[in-house]
Parts: C-alpha cells; sequence; structure tokens
C-alpha cells in the first residue's frame, strides 16, 4: 500500500523515470501558515548532486502544490507574505516533475534482474516491471515523504516539537553516540551530514575512496525528537517505537532499527538501564529512549536507523535475465556511493510525519480525561 | 489501537489482573481444520512458571473458543475428530481467564511509577492507570498473540510456509548467527531454546547467576520463515520487513530489529553483500534476507530482535508517586529474570500473522496477472 | 470484517447457536464513570421475549465485562458506588453467553438455503456454514453492538449529545415524520416502539395480525441526534451521513437509508428546501437533516432507516439443498415476525457510535486551528 | 479523510478553483490493458457544458497520468496501440488541470454562508475555507472519482462484471423501476441520461422549465451491477450493500440510498418479498436485489440514489456572513439546474470501485477454501 499514517497521512505515486513524483497530505490541520520556501529546502536536502558525495543526477527536485492552500492574508501594510500559504484541513496534492531521465541508459536492464535490487521480486509479485531506473523501487519515491515530513514539521513546530538526525556511521567510521555530547547544529555544515566534524571529514575520504573503486557503503542515521509531550502512542500495536520502526524501515535500503539503547543493552542488567524519575518529571538517565511502555515519557526520542550499501555497483555483475539465462550487468546509471547524506532528510521526515500523527491521534484519546 | 493486520487480523484486550485476556481473530480462511491441541501447546511455551528460568506465577492459560469455529465432520468410522475444529471464515473469539492473581501484592504501588516501566506513562496518556501487575502493559498481554500465532501457522502450513525462532543470545552469550549451521530441532530441547546446547547451558547459567542477584538480564530472539514464495509483501509503505519490525517491535522489551544482515551490514561494501542470483530462481548467498525492494524473493527470510532486560527487579529503587514525591519501590511480583525463553513463542507468533496476512494481500493482487 | 469505526470501534465476534456474543470496544475516552446498569438496560430493549410482538426465544442477554474497567473510588461515605466502573482508555472485552439455543431445532436445515435467508451466500462464499439459527448471520449479533453503542451512549451523554430512535412506520402504518411534533419520551410506553400512542395500537394490531398468519412485516425505524455541534464529520468519503448510512445499511433486515429530506425530497424544488440561516448560528428550517456538504450543521440530525419483512417465516417453502435438489423446507425456530421494535435500540446503537468516532477525530482535527 | 476503499484505493485531492483535481489509485491489478480513451469518455460524460442541461463552466477536463503505467508491447505489426498502457501494481496518479475558473465570480462571496451549502459547516470545523465555487465542496471533485472508476470497470470487465446506472426519477417524472423492462442501451440517446425516450423527453423539459426560474430539481438515479459472482461482500460490517450505500451517499447531494425492493418493500409481507431459489443457482425472482446477508448471491444488484435538488439558486436569497450578519446572497456563477445527467457516470464509478474492492478482498477469503 502506497499511503502511510492514521490521521495525518501520505499517499504517495511516482517512478523514477516516469512523468512526476507526487502525493497527497490528508489530515493536514486548518490554518496553519506553510512557508514553501522550508518544503523546498528539505527537498534540497534529499536532491541528487548536491555534493561530491551524491549521484550526478541532475534534478531541481521543485515541488508544485496543486490543492489545499489558500493565499495568506495581506499583512498590515498590504503585501502578501511570499510563499506563505494557509492550510485549509483539505488535501494538499503536490507533484515533482522528473526532469533529467536518461530512460535510454536502462534500455539493456530491460529483461535483466540486477543482484540484490527488486527487479525479480517486482517481477515475481506483478508479472510486469517498469525497468527504468528501479522503477517504483527508486528512492525517488521518498520525495513524497520528504515533502510531507516537511509540512508535518511545521506543525509540529507550532506544539514545540524538533526533530533532528545525522549521519551517525559510515562504515566502520562511527560518530558519538550520546547526541547530548553532539553539536547538533553542525549537521549542515558538512557534506555528510555528520556533526562530528572530523569523523565526517573520515567519512568523506572514506565514501570517495568507496566510489573510485565503484563500490558503495553503508551506515548508520540517528535521530532524535525533542520536546515531545509524555502520553503520545498507543499501548501494544501502536506503540510509539513500532510506528517509528516501521516508518523507518520502510525506506529503501534500510535493514534495522533500534531505539533508546536498542541491541547493544542486550548484555546489559536491568539494574543498569533503570530510568529513575525524580519529582518534576524528570529522569536521571534515559536508556528508555524517551518511550516506555510504547508511550513517551516526556525524553527525548533516540532512535537509530541501519542502512546497508547499496546495491548499485558501477562493476561488472552476473545475474540472470527474465528468460532464466545466467548474463552480466553492466550497470551505467548514476547512483550515490553511499546514500546516508541524502538520508537524513528522510529520516528526519518519517519521524516527522510519525510524531504529527500521534499527536492528533491523541487528542481524540484525552479529550474526556479530565 | 489493540487491532494488528489487515486481511487477517487480530484484536486484543485484557489485562494482567482482570477477568481475561482474550482476542479476536479475523480473517482467518474458511474450511481450515484447526488442531486446538496445537494451539494450548503454544501457550503452554509461553506460559509463566514451565520452568527455573521463568516466574513462579502459576496459571493453566487455558483458551476457550467462543465463536467461528464448528466440530470437524466424523471420520469414516463414527468418530469426531478430537479436538478438531473447521474455520468458518467468521472471527473466532477466545478468552483465557485470569486465575492466579495475586492482585494484593500490587496494593502499594497503587500511586507509584515503578522505574522504566509504562506505570508514568500510562498516567500520563489516560489520566487512570491499572496498577495490578502492570494493567495492559504486562506481556499476559502476549497470550492472544500467541493464540492468533497459532491459528496462522495452521494457516500457513498448508501452503508449506514454516516459521522457527529461538534464543540467539543472552546477555553476552551469543550462538552461531548462521541458521544453516543450526539444528533447529533442538529448540525446544532446552529451557531458554537455544539449539545450541552447549551456548544454551551457559546462557541458563547467566541467567540463574542475574537471578540470584534480583537483577535481570536481556537477549536477542533470531527468525526465519522457510518456505514462503517471492512476491509477499508491498512497495513503499507495506515491505515485507516494514511489517515484520512493526510487528516485533510492538512486543513488550523488544527495542530493536533488524534483518538480513542487519547492523552489521553497515560496514560492509556492496559488492561484499550482493546475492548473485542463478537459473531456477536460486540465489548463492542470502545477505539480504529473503526480502528485496520490500518484497520476498523466495529465499529464507532471517531476522533477529533485541530485548532489553526487563525493567522489575527484585531490587529496592528509588522513584516518584502519583503526588510527585520520591518514594522507594519494593518489588513482591513474581518476575522472569529473562524474558528470552517465553519471548520465541511470541516472536513466531508475530511472524505468523505477518506472513499469512501478506500472503491473502497478494492472493488479491495477483488474481488478473496472467 | 467484522470492526467497525476509527478511533472508537467495536470488533464483534459470535454466532446465534454458538457459546457466546461478543465484542471489544477500543478507543472508548480513559476515566468516564461508566452505568453497567444502563447498558443492561439497553441490551433488555433488544432482548428477545421482551413483549408478544418478538420471539418467544428466553435469553438473559446479560453481558460479562473482562477487561478495561476499574472499579470507581468511593464515595466519601465509604461506599463504592454500584456496578459504576472507571474506564482505564484500554479496550473493553466482554462477552454475552447463549442459553436457549435449541440446536435441534436446526437440523433438518444443515443442508438447505432457507430463501431470501444469507445460508445459500454464506455457502457460496466460505464453502461452509453454521446453519444453527443463522449462525453469525442471526440478528444476535447485534447484541454486541447494543453494548458498544451503550457506552458510545454515555460518553456523547457528557458533551451534552442525545440519540433517540423509534418506530415511525409498520406496513402502511406510519406516524408522523415532523419529530418536533411527536412526544418522544413516550417511545418506550408502547411495546412497539412508537411515540404515538394511536399509531402504535395499529401497528402492534398489524403485527399480531401478521404473525397469525405465519408471515412478517417490514417497516421503517426514524432516528435524531440532539446536541450534536457543528463541525463532525469530514468532507468527501467520510460524510457524516455517508458513515451514518453505512452503519445503518450494516444492520441486519436494512434496505434502505435515508437522511434530512430523503427520497420525499427529490421532487422538491431548490427553493423549497433551503434551510435559511440566521444570526447566532440558528436556522429557519432544517430540511437539510441537520448536515451540510458532509459536515453537521449544529442542527438535529434526522434519518430514517427502511427494514424489510424479515425472510423467516412460519409457512413451508419451496428452495433448493446444496445438493442443488428441490426441497421444502418447514422453519420450525423461533422468531419475530416484525423487527422494528426491537431494531430500536440497535439503530440508536449505531448512531452513537458514528457520531462518537466523528467527534473523536474531530479533536485532532480543530487542535491547530486557532 | 479523502481516501476510498480497501485494496483497491482512490486518494482524491482538488478544489473547484485550484489548480488542478487529481488523484491516486492504489491497489490496481497489474498486467491490466488500460485504454485511456475509455476513461476520457467517462469525463467527458460528467464534463460540464455537454448539453443544454448543464451548467454552461466550459472545461476539458483531460486527465493527464504521471505514474504506474507503461506503454503497452508494440503489437505484430510494430505498431504501439494508440493510448493502450499497462498497469505495473503501483499507484497511478493522474491530474485534471482546472482551467474556466472563474474566481473572481466569487469575490463578493468570500465572508459569506450560502444557504444549504457547505459553507457554514467548513468554516465552522476548519475555522477557514476556500470559498471559490465550492473549494472542496464543488461536484468538481467527483472528477477524480470518474478516473477511478473507469479504471475499475475495465477491471471489472476482465471477470465480466458489467456496470450500469440512469436516471430514473426527475422530481416527480419517473421511469419504469423494474430495469429488465428498459433498453438499457439507450441510456446515452438522452442528454438526461433516462432510457425511456418519452419519459426522457418530459424530465428534460421540467429541467428546462425549472432552470427559467432559477431553480433546481432533484431525482433518482438508479443502478445495476450484471455478471457479478456469488461470494463478494462481508458479513457484519462490510455488507457489500453497506459499502454501495456508504460510497453512493459521499456523493454530493446525495439524500438517500435503497437496495433490492429498498423503502417500497417495508410495506409488503416476507412472503410476497421471499426469493425462491431453484436448482442450478437460479432464483425466480430478485426482490432481494442481488445481495443476501451482505454477499452477492449472483443476481444482479440492483440500487437507487437519491439525489436533492442542489442548493445554489439563481435567485437572491437571505443568510448570514460570518460576522453573523443578515445578508443577501446573489449567486453569479454558472450551475446545473439538475445534477442528475452528470451525475449517472459518477455514480456507475462509485459502484465500480466498490464490487472491485470486494471482488478483490475475496480473492483472499476464499484462497484455502476448497
Amino acid at each position: 500500500m502506497n499511503t502511510f499514517g492514521n490521521l495525518f497521512r501520505l499517499t504517495s505515486f511516482g517512478e523514477s523515470h516516469g512523468a512526476a513524483i507526487g502525493g497527497v497530505v490528508d489530515g493536514c490541520p486548518a490554518g496553519l501558515e506553510l512557508d514553501l520556501d522550508l518544503i523546498q529546502t528539505e527537498l534540497n536536502r534529499r536532491r541528487p548532486g548536491q555534493s561530491r558525495l551524491t549521484t550526478a543526477r541532475k534534478e531541481a527536485d521543485s515541488v508544485e502544490f496543486l490543492s489545499g492552500l489558500l493565499d495568506a492574508p495581506t499583512s498590515a501594510d498590504g503585501d502578501t507574505k511570499a510563499n506563505i500559504k494557509l492550510t485549509t484541513g483539505t488535501p494538499i496534492g503536490f507533484i515533482v516533475r522528473n526532469a533529467d531521465h536518461h530512460s535510454s541508459d536502462y534500455d539493456d536492464l530491460r529483461d535483466i534482474f540486477r543482484p540484490s535490487h527488486a527487479d525479480y521480486t517486482y517481477y515475481a509479485k506483478y508479472g510486469i516491471r517498469d525497468h527504468r531506473g528501479g522503477g517504483r523501487a527508486s528512492a525517488r519515491e521518498t520525495i513524497s515523504r520528504v515533502v510531507a515530513g516537511a509540512i508535518a514539521k511545521q506543525v509540529l513546530k507550532q506544539v514545540g516539537i524538533d526533530i533532528k538526525a545525522w549521519t551517525a556511521q559510515v562504515g566502520d567510521i562511527a560518530c558519538e553516540r550520546d547526541w547530548t555530547r553532539l553539536d547538533l547544529n553542525k549537521i549542515e555544515d558538512t557534506a555528510v551530514r555528520c556533526p562530528d566534524l572530523e569523523k565526517a571529514r573520515q567519512m568523506e575520504d572514506l565514501i570517495m575512496s568507496v566510489k573510485s573503486e565503484g563500490d558503495t557503503i553503508g551506515g548508520i542515521v540517528a535521530g532524535v525528537v525533542t520536546g515531545c509531550p509524555a502520553g503520545l502512542g498507543e499501548p501494544v500495536f501502536g506503540k510509539l517505537h513500532s510506528l517509528l520502526g516501521s516508518a523507518m524501515l520502510s525506506i529503501n535500503a534500510v535493514k534495522g532499527f533500534e531505539y533508546g539503547e536498542g541491541f547493544d543493552g542486550v548484555s546489559k542488567r536491568g539494574s543498569e538501564v533503570a530510568d529513575r524519575q525524580v519529582p518534576g518529571g524528570n529522569f536521571l538517565s534515559n536508556h528508555s529512549g524517551g518511550i516506555q511502555g510504547g508511550i513517551s515519557n516526556g525524553q527525548p526520542i533516540t532512535f537509530r536507523v541501519a542502512f546497508k550499501p547499496v546495491a548499485t555497483l558501477l562493476q561488472p555483475q552476473q545475474t540472470v535475465d527474465i528468460h532464466d539465462n545466467t548474463v552480466t550487468v553492466n550497470p551505467r546509471g548514476r547512483h550515490d556511493p553511499c546514500v546516508l547524506p541524502r538520508a537524513v532528510p528522510i529520516v528526519e521526515a518519517m519521524a516527522a510525519m510519525v510524531i504529527l500523527d500521534a499527536y492528533l491521534i491523541n487528542a481524540g484519546t484525552i479529550d474526556f480525561k479530565r
């Protein structure tokens, strides 16, 4: 299914080399002043060709909004605010036209299943596939998520909730895990989006080295949600971290999700990771990662997302075609040696959608409480 | 929300010390011969008091089915098959009465927020909470999952799909990661449910040691789905591993999920983890973990689930109460020093529900294909 | 699917002659004082055998609650309030045991498709059916709806919303259509639940006459929702009347739904049915039936529901069996000659669930509005 | 919510005077040859300005598809089939640009609540509204439904299911109710889309007369689904007629829905409307309207939809504005005196989406049956 969320929902469409990528945001609260420039800024963070670390594909990735918005009222001095629109509560449709699609690059891949790609599985499922640049399985699909997430972020900002993600690891090069010891204002200072400038330099060197070999490398994106009130998330199946995990695992190339102590915590004792609560709604530690029993406890929500090395190599590889013959694939597309830098805004977008959705659902929950 | 799944759905209810735990399974295919004894066997694997490794709470956990089933036809010699029922396609309601609920154990916890429990968060969300044994946040809730999963397993068996999970790590003691080198028939031979008997012994020793200190310890459950056809799972938001991850992260005490190479894969090169496909729908390796682009590729689906050390300690701890006063909590309940052994059937149950749901959804997808 | 609603949800299970009818209410706001006696009172309005107009089946229809509730705090003088429970926000599971099930009455119907029943269609869909008393297609299933609706009603009462339904027509005997000219306090004064006492007497005579012929008769239930604020319902697919219609059409034997002027309005001019708005949020008329563009306008919501004459006759009828042979069916079950009197609380229950669900969804909608 | 359906889903967006109306069709089976010209033909049936009976607004209503489709393979003689595309199983995004939007027509309505429109209710719900031509409440929104329905129709045709709707009544002028006595091939022969040519002429005269008075008139659209196999629809809440009713009631201006005998059946005896089944899966009558117990029985599915006279009059009317002052509204937009002719394709579209969705869900239901 191509719809994500419950009360705040994104429905997404589009293939890498089709006419456009687009989506519909449903359930956005009405009366919000939406800054369209900020949305474009987020798209620019995801855009190909933004640095030497990313694919050379050239795309303006300029978003056009088709519905759900009205001009903001003119200010006292008679000026309409530039690029500020008001949400009306009705669905926000948008498209991003695909421009630089070298579809002919893919002609010789029409009948070939590239190794570790979605080629074979789409074919097995549907009996047909769009072979051009990965079709629907291309990470260009995440454009829609970034647009919807940028809207969600602006709503969340109104209630004091902020979301930050960064590249925490590339290959074996990892930065400090305790986010409170990082300067998150520096994330955008480096092409790789790691706030530790020394580690960032090492990561970039590694990526360029891997690129020169026609190979790829994976990594970890870390994230933190601050300002989230206690009470978001539902017990049992709608646990807040289950929703976050589901969101992150739906991003291309993601192979794992953890929150709080995550996998490292399995070898700790319960007494080591107990978060002692003290008066005033405070806690002396945050091993829980801001969520207890699936519900936010008012502390920062911390999580990490594992990305595999992307499967598209600039090396010849053996595989089979749709006639079950062994063939050699010689890719000629343009691809990222490491998706991490461009994955950061996508992780933020998915987190923003999850938190806003939980926030709106909770508004219905608490209505009769006190 | 207390409903899980799309076409095959479980709706769950019940608290640890209420009258009963129960659920409704909706969307079970009709005409299936359901063996009720096998369902009880799965519940027994989850039951407290089954070994020295688990809580001493005594519960028969005997399931009563209330709807959706008919007696199977009598066999040729006139006997009705014992405990075999036919599914009718209508919802299967069931309950498990709570018997040994020492609610008075919890009287002095009525106003206290135990550290790293869901006490504070439920209170923050609802303004009220059932303090008896964790209420809805108790792992007794997973009884419903095991019943529904045991039904799903029997349906999947009809189409050749099998699911196995085991304890892969307790604390720092880990067994072989490559499941093909383990003898999965030995999982039930040990109380800790680890198929490597030597590692199992070490794990059990560790658990008993931790228990003697009034402390707890975490671990990892690994799982594999075999016999799954290519084509299950949906692109984009309904990726098969996203559904699996969401399912696992909804289990109490779970802090992380990974599939295929998972977090370890982030430091590998793309060329190292490419799964070369060869004629006949086969692959020379399975780094992908049986899923590519969110859709099963016909290889075994492998995944791992991280469990934290449970928060209920048999040690005094400082915390606050609902009046925001600092207090000491002296737990007197009966608890597991390590949830891993009893978590194994729960992980299997959640995996079974996810795979069956994807199987049924796919039946609609492929209808017009060829 | 056996789940109804979005944020306030009922999942239902149970067959006419199985062990129990039951359900799970999810999403009920926490902290509500729930009067269990009022819920039983609603069930008694639906119960068989309550008057000479209804089936002779004897069922106490006594509901047992299994989860989601806590004892209300003791009052100042130390007494716990009798049968008042507090909702906790967790799912409310409940069952009603089936007592008087004369299953053997149905033995000779095992292989027969009764005319205009769901026998053939269930068999066509599932290849199996529970032939005892209609199985899942029996109107006993509506017990779950009445319980959930009785809970919803108590929540709605807290915000000033009230729901009333009554028998507006039996056969050709119809009472006044303008509800403001009826005394709705008299609904429960008559066995047929029509507030016009003279018409009620005629309706009852008609029903007894039809019953004496072994035949059945249909009718119309009318309903009104008062105290509903403006703003409930969603544009486009979630229109409030669409949700109401869907709810009513899901009740056994319902063949039609209309609101406001309904079918009669098709022959009117737009100028005749325009509802002029005047200052103070008031309107000079209510042809719209309280809903404009799918959203409530603060006026009473009026609707009507058409029930067919039920299909179970006390007459011999020709039909076929599962072997496609022509057979005669001689029903011996106990049935209602007219479902209208017992349908009234069911209509109210469904309306209550729809309105509460819309109310909770709207709480999320308006959060950021002003 | 702006999404309709379960496995086959439409998500819709767009306002009357915004940039575009559009939507996303998710869950369309893959590998289908989709004739884009047939889709445009359906849009043309809905288009304004198609006859003297409809609004003078000029819109090409030309649909652009953005995703989910591939060129059909070239035929033997090397030609690509004109305007035939293959579905790929991925979401089909589409837009229809708004061209002739005289937004300035609406400037003086910016602060006015037109009588019996959605103006006040949108304002009450959202605190803001798009006043231009009804905004989201405009019937232009149904463009998305017609596109999605035209796709669904083509899928259904592959399995032998056909859907026809027609104008059965305008004001008091009604055609024969028994559809088997009408020649449905003549529906498109008249501007009003009534297959009884004499009644059609009378209906058109009535509409022109009403139009000349600046007034509007309502009517009834009837529909029939033929070729539908037995077994579609779900018991209890997902009854097939409940889904159909919900779909129809979501169309602008609809005030009622009935199927089979509908409201007329309430005054009949059970013995009069029993549909006797005879060998071969046949029935001697179809009072049930093709659905029994919520599940299709293989007979034609018959239903009727009541449309009110639209609220936009070409007469001055008294109302209030957002400042709660009494004002006179003098509409200058272009509107239909009777929506029935253009509603026919919309009713067909909604029916097609419901039936296809039920068909796909059923594919999952029956998998294990026999």
